[in-house]
């Protein structure tokens, strides 16, 4: 499974499986001189750590991260730092039932014919605990974007057909409701449509935004390795996302050019563009202006009615789906989307430092 | 520039600027044994050549591409390939007074921004010529993927507000109107819209779609580099596109569990799925159903009417961009497309070949 | 610092310092459907620890493996695997003298001036205790290695001035004395000049040699990854290593073409050379004959006797290093260099699956 | 042929056999801003230009090179670089009575393993004139770290027996002689056995020599990058390298540390090194002395005598080699080892730069 390593210069590499010992993530290429402790990551996995409200799993992870390595004195060295957190409360007997048979929706039948052996319990690792590792590797890429003053806030758009209302808008209370969405009157919609879900053994599909404040311009390479193309690689990389908008997104393909153009002016002797259908992004690199993108959910798999499928001897069966599952998958996910915006954009600022001579002037001379 | 790279195995490499001498690709990684011609590249080269109806830029190329190496007596040899086509009808005098101001809606301000110095002149390495090499490249991998089975097919959607009709759908019928639609009755609405829009100056959206049909079951690697990440990324590397889905794509994020989920069913005995949101992508592996993903693109930013902008100094001005430019992009897209995927998907396909023991096995045992 | 990953298939990722609380290393890319024991791995790494006889450091470590992940009921699953040794005995304040000082022959000046930091306790990441995860990763490596039939050897070929005599050579023989040579009566003098080097305080350098038998032919890329130049990387990233030879090595320089070639002829019905001077690479791909390599190892250049050296104020000061360290690096070396012919090997091994379509074909047809 | 691609940043594509219509190099990732002409990289090419003396292949090529992309009124604009060479004078034929059997001491007999087919013209891929694309990308870095102050220079150490005297030592002279040696006695008595090698129908080893001055402290990434392990990599990866050598190299295996230590002091306010055993290079960085680094060249393997080989039916034949051939290969390979060492260095200096904070803050803050 080669496709665990992620980043060109700030690279991360995770493993770990649902029903492991433990999962990790070790992060090669960080810049020394970074104040880090572990206290500062595990605020990062506590805004993911399962069973928090009742709209997540009840699976009891404590999730306590520890610095392994690449940390001395509080300060980064330079050296890889591999990020460690183990497993407790795994209920493995949960899915002996799921050895033979394949759920709807999950990997589960693509993974044994890939690999001819699959680790059943729990998704293995293609299970939502697979994130911690980008989560623990966001935290870090995060605090380094906020040092040069870089911002990025993620939060649920929509849940089903609840969606916020911008004149509503206070990033601030996602910490109120326990659907992490900026808007609380949708909020307390969304609630009871999760309700009625979980009461029929459904789940629900969700919208999460994420926005981008004080970009340097500049930041992404022109034709492959474009700032957007980067972005969607890392958002699309995240389990159950089906779609990845930037700016104006699908709807771009309807509009027309004389309204889809942001025109440039001046502002306070600075630049701006009066409007921002492009989310920020042109010719594959940052304008200066706000980036915005959203990426879409499909609702959780694994749901409670009894389903239809087959075994691993092609028989056709009918599985009801136990063990411990969302809802929904947004809400938890706001933190792993923001983590892959931050290691994504992160990972192009250090690629850019090298764009012009000046640049190398600057660090060499 | 880092990023005019792209694949981890079958890797091209493009250069080359819209007004610069010419433009090409190095292919490193073809297999040996491919029977290759010049002929076979140029008819993909062809279906994105400008200048073939009245909806697109009347600039005439012919676009030969030239075979410089990897190929002896008609067939790849394994080394680089290395692919040459010459600029020919530039007019490059159309964009002097594009040298000091930014136009809306392109890659110009960041361009100055990020290197400090642009080539003014069409677009330079963000134009649509762009895409000549990943064309010329994509033309081979599709090569190989046919020889092993596999079709990709790429169509455009929808133009504005006109969707095609799936009742309607005939996918020969693309070449037989100026818009790549596989439903004539569609195609001859969009193309009175683009009629209108020519006639106001003005450009508009679109929506490609592409199918792939008769993948292997598990291309893509579970975490980073899932099947759904890596087409993302190739995609939306694709200058205009501002969003990528895959299967229902937004659609998933309003949908439900108990209808989102594709159950696998035995037919004539053989594994399908008697649904297909998932887009043929499971856990970001194919799942042997067909792939379907749709990029869409935003309006042609070059349009004819007035617009506000900036120059370089800061000043506040108002261009009117001349040169040649189509009112749409989709159309000439739809190549592109395809190629994106075809190399995406060999490059993971031949990642695969590692993917078990039994493998290695059949190759050196 | 960027560069604790290595390889393009199979990728492993180290991490870990002397002095933290443990070291390891994550494999991404390993093949699915490989037996793999923590005993197995264990078997390698025993190799390499230390305190086994007097000629080395008499820190006492157990260097236990543990498997956290990738691994399910015996059987590599294709995701990643991650082992972990933790630290056990260390003596930290052995190094507080260090810590503003910059010890001759080490990387201590470059580290500081490097990363503006540095973990002064035991070397840090240029500790020889880095290699348990490159010896850990080519545990695996070589079993699937030996699964295909190739086999790595290698041993001390000298130590200072006792270079082995190829008449006397006996490979099994390395396990009976304590400076793995395969030589019985060179071990003995090479012994005693230990001796000699230990109580003046002083250490010596040594030559590795390695042998390679059964390898396909063909394997490795013309051009930047030839075959050689891979193993150099991999080698010359050894510590302490500083010249690598490929076959005739340095001699090659002084030979002349109707010596250096080697003919080709046939013998019961096989392809031979009759000679090796190549080393059994030629063009930068394996030819089916021996693969022979040297790596020639420093002095270990901690040493007791007080040395001319600065602080990190410029001082100049006069040191003496406490701690406890090797009068030698070859002997333990022996199995860190098999571990960089194997990953580096098996990577290119995995790359080359793809060199032809016929390969392609026995995969997916 | 995966491996034609080389640099993580600085990257470069290389494509071209020896008898196709050209040869080149693609260059992603030079920084923008840097002045650039044709003339400047013709004046290295020319410097690996075959025919200028009895010593070298009477082959005439003018080896021009144009610059198809990337330059814009003379400066880097940050996009790709293609750089351009057509071959000219090609004697395929003299390569006819090759298409069969496999050359000693050639790539043939595995390039035919390898990949099933082989453009058994001049080499193919495997010619001296692959490093055109090496050479030329090498023109370019060497430009960039000269105005960073870095210089690289190297020589012809040796030639079969004839050793420089480092008494004798001029570097400018190496212009005077046709072998390309520091020592105009030496540079005599070696042509002398030029001589009476082509009088004998064989050909020489040689070594060159490569000092590297004014190098930042801590360029290369300590672990599997190492500064030393990077240059291994690119210097071995020349054809016809077979041993490569830092500082004191193969003679650091039989030092010992209290000699082979290099004592840190401090002279006229800097700290200096009071010898340079590692060759500049501590814990795989740079660490502010001279760079020295030896490739040993094996015997050019196309020889005029008579020689045993086999052809691609397994029958045992006699071959004599036409075509133009150089006895020797060091000389020319000067510029290209220096070349190496140039894209080995930026790549690298580039990639450092995102070592600490402090860097990030001076081109972001």
């Amino acid at each position: 499974m080669a496709g665990s390593i992620y980043g060109n210069i700030f690279k991360i590499s995770t493993w770990g499986e649902s029903h492991g010992k433990a999962l990790g993530v070790t992060i090669d290429g960080c810049p020394a001189g970074l104040e880090l402790s572990e206290e500062y990551i595990q605020s990062f996995l506590n805004r993911r750590k399962p069973g928090q409200n009742k709209y997540q799993t009840p699976r009891k992870e404590s999730d306590r991260v520890e610095i392994l390595s690449g940390v001395f004195e509080g300060v980064t060295t330079g050296t890889p730092i591999s990020l460690i957190v183990y497993n407790q409360d795994q209920h493995s007997k949960d899915y002996g039932n799921l050895a033979e048979c394949y759920r709807p929706g999950h990997a589960d039948y693509c993974f044994d014919k890939k690999y001819g052996i699959r680790d059943y319990r729990g998704g293995g690792r293609s299970s939502g605990r697979e994130t911690i590792g980008r989560v623990a590797a966001g935290a870090i890429a995060t605090k380094i974007l906020n040092e040069l003053g870089i911002e990025i806030k993620a939060y649920v758009k929509s849940i089903g057909p609840h969606v916020i209302n911008y004149n509503n808008f206070n990033f601030d209370s996602i910490a109120n409701n326990s659907v992490s969405m900026p808007d609380e009157e949708c909020a307390k919609k969304a609630e009871k449509y999760l309700d009625s879900l979980i009461n029929s053994n459904d789940s629900t599909g969700s919208c999460v935004e994420c926005i981008i404040n004080n970009m340097p311009i500049g930041i992404g390479e022109p034709v492959f390795n474009k700032l957007d193309a980067m972005l969607s690689h890392g958002i699309m990389s995240i389990g159950a996302v089906k779609a990845i908008e930037i700016g104006d997104g699908v709807n771009a393909s309807t509009s027309v050019g004389s309204i889809n153009n942001d025109p440039f002016r001046i502002k306070d002797d600075k630049v701006i563009k009066t409007t921002n259908h492009a989310g920020g992004i042109l010719g594959g690199m940052s304008d200066g202006s706000q980036i915005v993108l959203r990426a879409h959910f499909k609702p959780t798999p694994s749901i409670f009615s009894p389903q239809d499928t087959i075994d691993k001897y092609n028989n056709e069966v009918n599985i009801s789906i136990r063990g411990r599952h969302d809802p929904i998958i947004g809400p938890r996910a706001v933190v792993v989307v923001e983590s892959m915006c931050a290691i994504t954009i992160l990972d192009l600022l250090m690629l850019n430092a090298n764009s012009k001579m000046d640049n190398l002037a600057k660090i060499y001379k």
